[in-house]
C-alpha cells in the first residue's frame, strides 16, 4: 500500500496504479470486486482491462463508444455486449446449476439493466433464465410464466414507469423478489425515481430494492441468497 | 358585485360578504360550484352553511371536528359523512340510472377519497357502484368484479401506495378511466407523491389522472362524461 | 411464448424475437398496443418497423434522427411526422365522423405534444379539430374560438408553462376535458413539472391529466371517451 | 451596541435585550423594520410589544393563540387583525391617497396573505383597495372589475393552485405586477410551491413574484413602486 | 363476495365489512396478509381486532394512543408493543430455530423500525437475534459482534441518518442484506430519504432496500430468503 | 383567425401560418409581443424573422448556433447579440431618458441574463446602465456605485448562487427592486433553485423575483414601473 | 458488550440498558460522546439523565416539554436551557481562554441553533463570545463588530433565510468558518433548505457548512480546530 | 471603477473589461481571488489567462476541450492539469511544510474532486498528501493509513455515493475534517445530492462540509485552519 503522492512532486496526469484493488473482497463477502467503469478515465480503463484480461474480472457500465475505441489487441480478449454494457475475459468457476435465479422484466425498454443482471449471473457461474417483455398491461404474459419462474430460488424483477410487475409478482411467488427500478420512460417517469417509489411502497409484502438501474447490484443480492444454498467454499 | 373594501375602513375581521359566489357556473359547465371548506374560517363557513340549507350545494373537505363544533339548528339540516368529510342539505335532481360510474378503490385506507367521489356522484344525481378493497396485492378480488364494473360507463380508480391498481385495471377495460391517487402510506409514499406518479407512467394507456385525494374532481370528471350520454338541460 | 433465455447460451446482442407483441390489447381495451420507440435498440425498430409494415400499428417519439437513419426501402411505407414523432403504415378504420375531439394548444412551442395527439386520434379513425396558439396571455383568441371547440364531445388541452389555460377553458367548457402539460420554458417550468401540477390543482372542476408531453395517452384517454358514443365492435 | 455575551457567564434564558433594532432602515430604504413574530419565544415578543406600543411598527405572523395570551394592558394598544396576523399601535403617516395600490385575490382561502398585504399598505399610510374572490373558474368576475383595477399605479395579485389569475390579469394591465402564491389547497399545490412557479413562469410578461404568503413583502415592493410617485422627504 | 355499495342508500358512516380480508395470502406467498392500521378509522380497528383475537393476525403501525383507547375486553387478548407499534393475540407456528435472522441497528433511536422486524419475525414463528446501538462512529462495537451476525442465514440492518452501517457491514459479510433506512434526525436527513439513498447507492454490493421505517417489510423479505430453507408446507 | 385543422388532412409538418400573433398586446399592456426562439422549429423561426424584419420584434434565446445558420440575406437585417441570444431588426421609439433601469449583476458569468434584460430595455427604447461584478464577496465593488445606482428609478438585480447581492442591495436602497437569479454554478446551485430560493427569502424587504434567468421579464416588469413616470400614449 | 436479544424472550418495552455508550470517543477523537434526545423514548432518557447526572455529558434537543415533566430529583441537578435545548450535569475541565470561538448569528429567530453551539462549547469547556442580531439588511451591525470577531480562531456563522451573513462574512474574515443554516422562515425557506445551498454556494470561498439548526455539530467542528491550538492531552 | 454601460452604445459582444477582479482579497481574507471558468466565455477566459501568466492566479473548472482550443503561446505559460481541470501560471509563496493537510478520497471516481483539492493546496503554497481509493467497502484501505492521515493538521474527505468514508474517518480522527461530496454515482447518487446529504447528517461529529465536488473550496477551507499555525504576513 504505496499510494500516497506528496506535495513535493504535483501531479499533473492520472496515475493508474492510483488504484488499490480489493482483491480480498471474495473472500469476505463471496462476491469479488467488480470495475466499474462509468466516469473512470480512459487511461486507467485500459491499464485495468489489460491489467485483468486472464482474470476473472466484471467491468460494468463500460459505454460502446468507450469499448469500440480500445485497441483491438486488447478487445478480442473480451466478451463485451453492448446492451447491458457488461464485460469480462475470463468466468468465474460454474456452479450447481439446480440452484438458480429468474430474470423477469417488464418491457424490452428494460433491456439494459435485465441483461446487465443475466449476465454478471453467468459471469459469476450462477445458472439463470430471462423472461422478457411481462408488463402487466397484457397479465396474460405473466400468468403464462408463472410456474416457471417459480422454479427459481431468487427472482429478480426489472421494471420502469409504473413498477406494476413487482407488485403484481409480489402478491403471487413466495420467492424472495429483488427488484430493480428502471429509467425508462419520460416525464413524471423522473428517470426511473417514480418507478423506485413504487416499487419501495409495493402493496406486496417483503419486496426488497435496488438503485435505479442497478441489475449487477440485484445479481449480486440475488447472489447472497443463492449462496446460502451451495456448499461453502465460496468462489 | 361591491366587494371592494377602501383603505379608509381598514378591516380587521373576516367580512364572510367577501365570498362572491359563481351561481352561473351550472349553466356553463354542467357542474355548479362547491364550496372548499378546508382553511376557510369557521365564520365563513357558518355563514355559508345558513346561506345553503335550502339549496343544492355540496361542502367538501369539511372537518369532523369543525362540523361537530357547528351549531344543531344548523347541523340538522345537512346530512355529513365524516369519512368524506361531505356535506349537503339538498340533493341535485336525479339523472337517469342507466348512465353510472363505478367507483374502485385498492383498500380500506383510500376510503376518504373513494367515498368522496361515491358522495359527489350522488349529490350530483348519478348512479354509481363503489367497490372497495380490491388491490392487486390479491388479483383474485379484482377478476371477480370486472364483468361487473365494465357495466358503467366511467369508472374512477382510487388507490394509494404504488397505485398498480390504475395500471392493471386500465389494461384489463375499455371504458374511461378516471384515476385518484391517495396519500395513505408513509416514508416514499410521500403523501401520495408516488401513487400519483405512477398513474401518471401508467403502462396501461389513456388513464387520465386527478390530484391526490381528489374523489370531488374525479366525479366532476366522470359527470362531464356521464353527461354526453344524457340529454342536454345540465344541472 | 417460448421467450426465455437460459444460461447455457448467454446473449450478447439484442434478439428482436425478444418482444412478445400483445396483439389481443385492442379486443381488452379498444386501443390497439403501440411501439414506444424512445430508448429502444435500431435493430429492434428495425425489426417491428419491418414486420408491421402492412399492418395498423402506431410509432411514437421515433426521432427524425433515427427514422432518417432508416433504409429507404422501409421508410417508403411510413407516414412519418417529425414535429410529434410519429409514424404508421397502415390506418385503422375510420369511425364515425360526428363523435371527435378538439386538440387545443396555447403556443407553437406546444406542437409535439399537440400534433402527437392529433396524429394518433387520425391514426386510429377519429376525426378531430386542432386549434393552435390560443393561450390566455391574449383571451380574445380563446373566446372566439369557444363555440367551435364546445362541437367536440372530448376537448384535449395542451399547455406549458403556468398552464393557465386548462383552468380558463375548464371554466367555459362542460366537455370532458384532458389536460395535456408540456415540457416548453425553463427555470422554474422545470420541464414541465409546474404546468403538470398547475393543471392537477385548477380552480376549474373535472380537469384530468396526462404524464408530460403525453398526447399520445391524451388521445388514448379522449379515444376511451368517444367509443361511448359509438357502436361497440371494437378495433 | 454591547451586544456580546463572553463565556464566563453562559446564558440559560433568553435576553430580550439581544435584539439589535434597524432604526435607520426608513431613511436608507424608505421602509421601516418590522417585526416577524413566528418562531420568536413569547418573552421576546411581549418585550418588543411593550416597547413598541407608542411609535409606528408592524408586527406580522403574531399567531392569534400568542395574541390572545398577552396580557390584557399590552392588547389594548394594539389593532390586531387575527386573519391577517397583523398587529400595531400607532399607524405612519398617511400619503397622498391618489397614489394607491389595488390588492387582487383570487379566493376566499387567500384572505390571510391578501389582508397581510391590505394591511401593510394602511399601516404604511398608502390607500388601497381589496378586490377578493376575483378567481378565473368564473371570468365574469374579474372582467367586471378591470377598469378599476387599472386606476391604481401598482397591483399586487394573490392567488393559490393554479395561479391563473396572475396570468389573465398580466395580460389585461399595463400596471406593474406584484404577484403573491399562497399556500392554499392539497396535494400538488405543495403548500403553494405549484402557484409559485406558476408565477414565475407566467406566460404573461414582466410579472414579479414574492415568497408564498408573503402579503407584507409584496406591499413593502408596492411602496418601493408607489414612492416613485410621491415627493420624497420618506417615512 | 358482496362488497359493492349502490346509489340507492348513500353511505354516511364506514363499513367495517368493507374489508375484503386476502385469507389465501400464505399459501399463495408464504405470507399471511397483516393489518396496517395507520389511517384505518377507529371502528373499523376494533372490528378487525374482534375478529382475529383468536387467529394469528399481526397489526402494523398501531399507535399507543389508539390501542390505549380499546375497550380492555379487548386488549387483554393482544400482545401489544407500543415501541414497535405492533400487536398480535396468536402467534404462527414456530419454524425450526437453526434458521434464523439478525437485526442490527446503529442507535437507540432506531428501535421502532428494528423491533417492528424482530417481532415481525417472533410472530412469523422465525427466530431471531437483535443486535442495538452498533452504529460506526464507534466501530468497535460492530467487529465485537461479526462472527455472531455471521451465524444468522439473513441480516436486516436499520440504520438512519448516513446510513452507513450498511455499507460498512455489507462490505463485512457474505449473507443476504436487507436494509431498512429509518426517519430519525433532523435537517438534512429528511425523514429518512437521505438515509434511504445512502443504502440504494451503497459500495457495498448486493444491499438490497425497504422503504423507511418499513421493519414489517424487512422481515417479509427475509422470511421469502428463510423459506428456502425450511421444507414447504408454508404457513 | 381562420387556424383550425381538420382530420380530413393529417399534417405532417410545421405549418408556420399556425402563429397567431398578439399585436393588440402592447395596447393592452404597453408591452408588444416578443418571440421566444427556444424549442420553436427553425422553419418558424425563419418565417418569424422575415415577417419581422420591418417591424420592431423582439426575438429573445436565439441561439448563437441557429442564428449562424440562418441565410445571410435575413441575418443582415439584425442586431444580434450572443451573449444575451437576442435579436431585432427595428428598435421601439425611445423614450425620456431621464426614466431609467440599473441592471446589476454579481459577476461575468450572469452577463446572459443582465444582457437580455439590458437589451431588451434598449429594444423598447428605455435607458438604462449596466453595473457588472458588483458581487458581496468584494463589498467595497458596491459601495463604490451605490450612489450611482440610487439615480434610477428601478433596478434589476442579477445574481446566481447564493444572490447574496439581492439582500445585501436590498437593504441598502429605497428603489423598487426586480431580481433575476441566474443558473451559474454547480452541485448546490441547482441550476439556480438556490439563488431564486434566496431572493424569495430575502432579509430585505419588498425586493421582487423573475424567473430563473429571465432578464427579459425583469426588463418588462422594470418598463411597467417606468412607464408610471411617463406620459401615457404606450408604444 | 452482551446487547443481544434472542427470540426466546421477545421484547414489549423498551429496554434502557440497550445502550451501548462510546465512552472511549472522547480518547479518540477529543469530543465526548453526546445524548440526542429528539426520539428517544422517555424512559431511556431518564434512565440516562440518571445515569451522567454526575459526569460530564451534553443531552441535546431535549424539548422543554420532555423536561419539564422529569421528577424534581432528577432536573435539579441539571443546567437546562429551553431556548437551545441542551442540559448538563457536570462541565468539562476549562481550556486556556485565549483559543475560543466567535458565534455570530443574522437574527433574534436563530437563537436555539446559535444558543446550542455556544452553550455546547461552554460545556466542552472553551470560551466564546455570542454576536447576535447582525444581519446584512443592516450591514452598519456586522461593520462595527468585525474586529472583534477577527480575534477568535474560529467564527461559526448561525443564519437562516438567504443566509447571505455567510457569504458577507466570508468575504471578510481570514478566519475558519462553519456556517450553521437554520430553520426560520417559510414558503421557499423550505424548512432551512435554501439557507443550506446558499451556504454551500457561497460566493465567498473556504466556507464549510453544517447540517440545518446544528449548533452542536458546529461547536465540535471548531473544537476540532481550536485543539490544534491546545496542547495534546484531550479531554 | 469605469465599468458602467450606457444606453446610448448597446453591446453587442463581450467586454472583457467587464470583469473587476478582487485583487485586496488575500490581504482581506487571506486567500486570493481565483478564476472560475466554466460558463464564462472563451474571449473572456483568453483575455485573463493572457493578464495572469506572470502573476500567481488559479483557474479552475477549465475543461480540457477548453484549453486544448487555446493559442499555443498562452498554454505553454501554464502548468494545467485535465482531471482536476486546473491551471496556473506562477506559484504562491511556499509555506512552512510542517503544516499540512491530508486529502482522503474513497475511489478511483473521486479523483476530480480529491486532485482539485490537492492543486489548490499546492498551488497556494501548502503542503499536502493524497490518499486514494480508502473506501469502506474495503475497510483495511482505511485502517493501514489512518495513523499517517493523523499526522496532518487538516484532513480533507473527498466521496460520492454513500460518503459512508465521511463517518468512518470522523470517527476515528480527532482532526478537523472538511468533507467534500462527488457527483459520481447514478440513479439515486442524485449527482451527489446523496453524498452530500449523509455527510451533513453523519453519525460523526464536527464534520463540516463543502459544495458538491468543490475540491478548490475545501482547500480554502482548510488553508483558513491551517493558517492558524502559521504566521501572520498573509499571501
Amino acid at each position: 500500500m504505496k499510494k500516497k503522492e506528496t506535495s513535493k512532486e504535483p501531479r499533473n496526469d492520472l496515475n493508474p496504479a492510483g488504484v488499490i484493488f480489493d482483491y480480498c473482497r471474495a473472500g469476505r463477502i463471496g462476491l469479488p470486486e467488480a470495475v466499474f467503469c462509468q466516469g473512470k478515465p480512459k487511461s486507467i480503463l485500459i491499464d485495468l482491462l489489460e491489467q485483468f484480461q486472464k482474470r476473472p474480472v466484471l467491468f460494468t457500465r463500460l459505454d460502446e463508444q468507450v469499448f469500440s475505441c480500445l485497441p483491438a489487441s486488447l478487445k478480442r480478449h473480451y466478451n463485451y455486449d453492448p446492451v447491458s454494457r457488461t464485460a469480462f475475459a475470463v468466468l468465474c468457476p460454474p456452479k450447481d446449476s439446480s440452484v438458480r435465479a429468474a430474470v423477469v422484466s417488464a418491457g424490452s425498454a428494460d433491456a439494459p439493466a435485465a441483461r446487465e443482471a443475466a449476465r454478471t449471473l453467468h459471469f459469476l457461474g450462477y445458472s439463470y433464465n430471462l423472461y422478457e417483455d411481462t408488463g402487466v398491461a397484457g397479465l396474460w404474459r405473466l400468468a403464462g410464466r408463472l410456474e416457471e419462474i417459480n422454479a427459481h430460488q431468487a427472482v429478480i424483477v426489472v421494471a420502469g414507469l409504473d413498477a406494476a410487475l413487482a407488485s403484481v409478482l409480489g402478491g403471487l411467488t413466495a420467492r424472495p423478489i429483488v427488484a430493480v427500478p428502471t429509467s425508462v420512460g419520460y416525464g413524471l417517469a423522473r428517470a426511473g425515481e417514480s418507478a423506485l417509489a413504487s416499487m419501495l411502497v409495493s402493496c406486496a409484502p417483503g419486496v426488497s430494492v435496488m438503485n435505479i438501474d442497478n441489475g449487477y447490484g440485484a445479481a449480486c443480492a440475488a447472489v447472497r441468497i443463492l449462496n446460502l444454498l451451495l456448499p461453502p467454499a465460496g468462489d
